[in-house]
């Protein structure tokens, strides 16, 4: 891992949590460690003191736990823009996961866990957004499960494929996913020749997978497929793009 | 729906949230509108104004979603001490689901959004209780997710057993569930096949179950069975009791 003395942020404050008091968040991340990091290098192990709050500025970040019987459960798949390790938030907390580099390479800020809460205290409108950020991933996380039950494999791949195209800046539908197919199929909850299966149902939707690559060439079309089935619909950041 | 007076508060503030501060949330929630409802009575609807925190004073409330398509998702089954509605900490929120009591009747505290919300504002250990719950209610979401999985069919029954072991006062291993079997078979995102056949291999851990009462004759041996397959194994709020 490198320590990278700046970094141009490009669409690092599309988060949410950064919509309100930009320039506060701006501040606060200009002032964190920023931290250049290779493949299958560790950012952090289940259990360890948390020590700060991460935002993924480039690359990709799988979040991880395991069972004592030894399965790999894929928590989280962060890229751009999102936001991991909310355990810095409270006095005397651990992660409560792993997170590893996949893909070439990741920069990644690290906002201390002291500078974050002292925020917090000292600003009640951003602790007003904290609260909103950790509804919210309930929500999204709700979501998810609810969606293993309403929704078939190729919708569940067609919401993340959605949700991808608003968490990423520009209008391009050209997505870049470095994510091995096992662990796509794991964190969509399926087994990877499912997640075959689901690729090829969704080209007669326009969308096809070249290597990492995914081109999708109508976002109604796979919206049309997917939010019917999802109680989110009609209430979706993914229906702002 | 009929107004109670008054209510004698037995396990109800056996929640994380009214840890501390206990006397703060015992002040607030005498000044709640304490409520009883009878069964299949709608507590509230997915897009009403979200005007009050709920707590479950007594019985069962199922919190549902519905798709367009026409699916409907049981989100939660909430019995004593459990916290719903926090849609209710934000201004102009809308709750996200629907919420009806199963059982006989439901005694509930309903404390209006404007309280807790200056409550918060206040006291900013408060607010970071109520972090604490967004928190935590993440976690428990993601965990549910998970064992999806990791666990079968008949951890996941064991699971919910040992969760409401916990949450009821009390050291009775006899547990009163009305809920329908259909119900919490789409609760448990399983078949109600899947849930009777799930039912019978808990009988050699010696549990039986004999209409809405579940007896648990060793909670040891249901932990053995269950935590194994568990990422929150050593650090789950069931192994305290």
């Amino acid at each position: 891992m490198e320590q990278a003395a700046s970094i141009k942020f490009t669409s690092t404050l599309s988060h949410p949590l950064f919509k309100e008091h930009e320039s506060v968040w701006r501040d606060t991340i200009n002032k964190a460690h920023i931290k250049v990091y290779s493949r299958n290098e560790t950012v952090l192990h289940h259990g360890d003191k948390a020590s700060a709050l991460w935002l993924v500025l480039e690359g990709w970040v799988k979040i991880t736990r395991q069972t004592p019987d030894g399965k790999e459960n894929i928590v989280g798949l962060c890229t751009d823009g999102y936001v991991f390790g909310e355990a810095s938030l409270f006095p005397n907390a651990n992660y409560p996961y792993n997170a590893e580099v996949i893909g070439e390479r990741a920069v990644l800020a690290a906002i201390p866990a002291e500078t974050i809460r002292k925020l917090i205290d000292e600003n009640s409108s951003v602790s007003a957004s904290i609260m909103s950020l950790l509804y919210n991933r309930t929500s999204e996380t709700r979501l998810k499960l609810e969606q293993m039950s309403t929704m078939s494999a190729s919708q569940r791949l067609g919401c993340f494929l959605l949700r991808l195209c608003h968490s990423q800046a520009g209008d391009s539908r050209v997505l870049q996913i470095p994510v091995e197919k096992h662990l796509l199929a794991t964190y969509l909850g399926m087994k990877p020749e499912t997640l075959s299966r689901s690729q090829q149902q969704l080209k007669s939707l326009g969308i096809s997978v070249s290597g990492n690559t995914i081109t999708i060439s109508s976002i109604e079309k796979l919206r049309e497929f997917v939010c019917n089935s999802c109680s989110e619909s009609g209430n979706c950041e993914t229906e702002d793009t």
